[in-house]
């Protein structure tokens, strides 16, 4: 998978925390789709490529947890990791009230192709990486990092911090627990029933770990400062949570 | 992975059928394991170290269907496929009533190797098949090709078929309501609350694919020809059952 692996990025690899945290919708990089999929640089730019500020607050909970991080180097519009490659959303012409011209008639063999480049590498290696822990009696929770648009269709989200599960909602329930001084809310702005979780039921669910998908919302951590505060508020909460659930 | 592909092969990959057949206890070779795990030559060829029988009606069924078939040429005591790596039953210290001295006091690095080397490898490939297969807009239907021992702890076993289901029952259901002259039950003689459809969860119910796990008495198919005869039998059935599901 050598020449496949600059889609993705794993950091703090020998990591000692119980967690392993996943950051799908990392990055708005269009640099391996032509033409930037026909997207002005504005939309480039805006959520429908990727969760502005999910990396930061990932790799400020990776640095507290001790975690290991993966995370995307590709925009979700070229594939979107958190979806199968039979969804409409893998990869998307539209998205919210945008089109995508660059994915258009694409062709059955351009699908696999991205699906071999993007979905397929990142996902063998979190399941690698996920087998090797369970092989060694190393407790694991697996923790997914999102963001989500304040205004979605013209309507104003008042959730501040979605707490998302799939088949096992322990976890996510500790999580919600929690003081974080958020308006904390469980399966909001979607759940799993909204095909959302993934990454969540490909791993977590049939390996038995504890699991959440995190979803802040993204005028909250719109700078690099405010990332790392958002990191330090809610670190402690969900390591108090994952040590309640392994 | 090319270094570890030596512990499966798939065959038929070309195959235009809408199933993927996997044989998760296909071979009952011990060659990489040190000192054939401490077995007796007689419990090498026991139940305990594969599913006897049941590659022969794999082949047979990937045959009459046209379907890829991925399968083990490593047997179930080193590591079996359809368990987790934190499972005991991946590899596992007794089976049945039988102890499997080579299993015992094994470190986290060995259990780490033998993860690596076998179950890593086969699950990866098997997504990337199933994923390349979604992308391409290829209806596809995973079984599993089982055989259960007639006689378990002492205990007879009258059902000569068995269909066992993850989370969508509608594939087994199917195959259940097709006549093949065989005493076929739901979900015996175990079921997924067992944890012995691990294939299934892990691929088939996240990517919502029609599955089956397919469990023949191994008395039914314990010649070449016994094993055509089953393969020849049931494959009406489940390509019946498929394309009602698909």
């Amino acid at each position: 998978m050598s020449d496949q692996a600059s889609f993705f990025r794993v950091e703090n690899v020998e990591g000692r925390g119980d967690a392993v945290i996943v950051c799908e919708h990392a990055s708005n990089d269009l640099g391996g789709a032509d033409d930037a999929l026909g997207l002005s640089a504005e939309l480039r730019h805006a959520h429908i490529a990727w969760d502005p500020g999910a990396l930061g607050v990932a790799r400020g909970l990776a640095a507290a947890m001790d975690a290991v991080l993966i995370h995307a180097t590709a925009s979700r519009l070229i594939y979107d990791l958190n979806r199968p490659p039979d969804s409409p959303g893998a990869m998307p012409t539209r998205s919210e009230s945008h089109d995508v011209p660059g994915n258009r008639h694409l062709t059955a063999t351009q699908r696999q192709g991205r699906t071999a480049a993007h979905y397929v590498p990142f996902h063998a290696a979190l399941f690698s990486l996920l087998a090797r822990r369970l092989a060694g009696g190393r407790p694991t929770a697996l923790i997914t990092v999102h963001s989500f648009t304040p205004v979605y269709f013209g309507a104003r989200r008042e959730v501040e911090f979605g707490i998302i599960h799939d088949a096992d909602d322990r976890l996510a329930r500790a999580i919600l627990a929690r003081d974080t001084g958020l308006l904390s809310r469980l399966n909001d702005p979607y759940s799993a029933a909204d095909g959302v979780a993934h990454t969540l039921a490909l791993h977590a669910t049939p390996l038995g770990l504890a699991h959440a998908m995190l979803e802040i919302r993204n005028d909250l951590i719109a700078t690099p400062q405010a990332q790392r505060d958002m990191a330090d508020r809610l670190a402690p909460a969900i390591l108090a949570a994952v040590k309640e659930c392994l």
